[in-house]
């Protein structure tokens, strides 16, 4: 029996419909169908459809159906499948202990999503700073100006950006509120060497949250930074101060911003990401001035292109070589004696 | 009887309180508490109470109550004022021709507004690339992502912007959007000697229109360029590609860009200024996927400041030296011998 590949994406269809070529002679192409989690793991027995199963291609829309890739379904499919090629620069969906515990590779592909979150980020500091997705809201409302006040509103210009991690987003980011210029300054787990002198490293994140008027959180989503900016942080805040984020819903304590928006002490805050997505706490719809989109940070044709041809490379690398690319930081050092 | 001058500003309170201070010993400061064109204008005859009226700080709500400053209206001030001080860069609701002719100066507070209004447009570019708008309303209705398609919607970088207009504000948006980079050309009047030279100069405006995939417009109203961009710009610009303008509603057709809308010709718009403001045609609000503000573009709390600080330092510098700064160009060349 040939190898298999399955592509858990949903429904979302592919870019290319060449996709099929691209593993011509290597693999038969099959996608899910199930829509349950339990037929799912049921399939990958002997005899099931999924069975054979060497690669994944994973979009993160496939757990509506059969659930995020814990341990019960990366034991379940760790019966033949050597590899997770996930569509997305985020994994936190996957286990990737777990993986490696089973000898499955895992791979994203990070960078590609750099410009469209930043994108996204600029968007949010924008529209929290000047209320303009309160404006907008008001005119379809049919209000025209009425309840915007010109003199809550700030130019973007000379306001002073903090980022929260200074990887590829963050330093785009950088880039793109430098061009006004917005005074850019961040704190990261270490000293970034290469960065432009303007782009300040401040060394603790209580003592970055007390000199911005914009916090931009741009750090993945592990153990050690759930709840990264709590109470305490979003305190140091200054009072009338704004917090975005781009990252994952869960590094922010979400109670805690809640709260410093009903006493007034942040004065929006600009959400592309939420702990329990598609949930949405409906709290935060309460306040008007809050910008909040749905998860589409990353989201362009341009990338989606992009995104879909690196991790469908690296999975058929894998098939080829043995070995592709992009495997996650959590998989490189110990995979080659591990698997 | 002291000079007067009257602050024209509708409802908008002043953010100087100082201001009764900037005019000590010059003049009495009195304030608009007409509600209708007949009060006001029978206001300034000889005993009304804005009889003596020298200067006028002017702002556009004042519109709402009193009308524009159109020929009646200026021949009946005429009897005393010598001075109009707009707040703001736009003056269109001046008849300045007739203040030409009744030897009124009229001053504006240009490029003040450059910054905020760049990054209005910006926004709108953003958002109408990007369906974050649609995306925001989409989230607020409890529907997340339906029915946003990434599919449809576009990186900004890298992206083609055409602006048309390279004054102060053009500029500026060419500057913010260079970040991106997006590329930039434009088309003025006149070919503009100090500008970087990936701005490149454009000798016509179809020519401009057939580049591009988003059109920024950054032209004063003037009679020549009311309906400048009109059916056949539209039409010159690609399929799917994007009107944004923040400058005035009367520059673009409205009727051409509904049109354009409506066979999808222009997959949406961009708009923060409309023809017969504060009225928005509704037939805009039916394309979800279209960005309207209430013209705020050159408004922030910043500019707020900055401009009132302007208008108000041309009028006192008139009442002190008979003359005051920031003269509409329509009144600098003749002015010394008319007025």
């Amino acid at each position: 029996m040939r190898p298999r590949i399955l592509f858990c994406a949903g429904d979302i269809k592919f870019v290319h419909n060449e996709v099929q070529e691209l593993f011509d002679g290597l693999a038969e192409v099959i996608t899910l169908d199930s829509f349950t989690r339990a037929d799912f793991l049921a399939e990958f027995k002997p005899g099931g459809k999924y069975a054979g199963t060497v690669g994944i291609y994973r979009r993160n829309v496939s757990a509506a159906r059969i659930g995020v890739f814990d341990k019960e379904l990366i034991d379940a499919i760790a019966v033949s499948v050597k590899w997770i090629a996930q569509n997305g620069a985020g994994y936190d969906e996957i286990d990737v202990e777990e993986c490696k515990l089973k000898g499955i590779y895992v791979s994203n592909t990070p960078r590609v999503v750099d410009d469209a979150t930043a994108t996204a980020a600029l968007y949010l500091i924008v529209s929290c700073l000047r209320h303009f997705s309160y404006a907008e809201r008001s005119l379809r409302s049919l209000q025209w100006k009425v309840p915007i006040s010109a003199g809550a509103t700030h130019d973007v210009t000379n306001r002073t950006l903090g980022i929260l991690g200074l990887g590829g987003i963050g330093l785009r980011l950088a880039h793109l509120a430098h061009a006004f210029p917005m005074h850019v300054v961040y704190h990261s787990r270490t000293r970034k060497p290469e960065v432009p002198e303007w782009c300040r490293y401040v060394s603790s994140l209580p003592e970055l949250c007390a000199e911005v008027d914009v916090l931009s959180v741009h750090v993945p989503l592990m153990a050690e930074t759930i709840g990264l900016v709590g109470e305490n942080e979003i305190r140091a805040m200054k009072r009338g101060s704004i917090v975005v984020n781009t990252s994952r819903g869960k590094v922010v304590d979400e109670e805690a911003l809640i709260r410093a928006l009903e006493d007034g002490h942040l004065s929006s805050v600009g959400l592309d990401v939420y702990p329990s997505e598609p949930r949405v706490n409906p709290r935060l719809l309460e306040f008007p001035q809050n910008v909040l989109l749905p998860h589409i940070g990353g989201e362009t044709y341009e990338t989606e292109c992009i995104r879909e041809v690196r991790a469908l490379s690296n999975l058929r690398d894998y098939l080829r070589h043995g070995m592709g690319g992009d495997l996650v930081p959590e998989l490189r050092d110990k995979t080659q004696v591990m698997l």
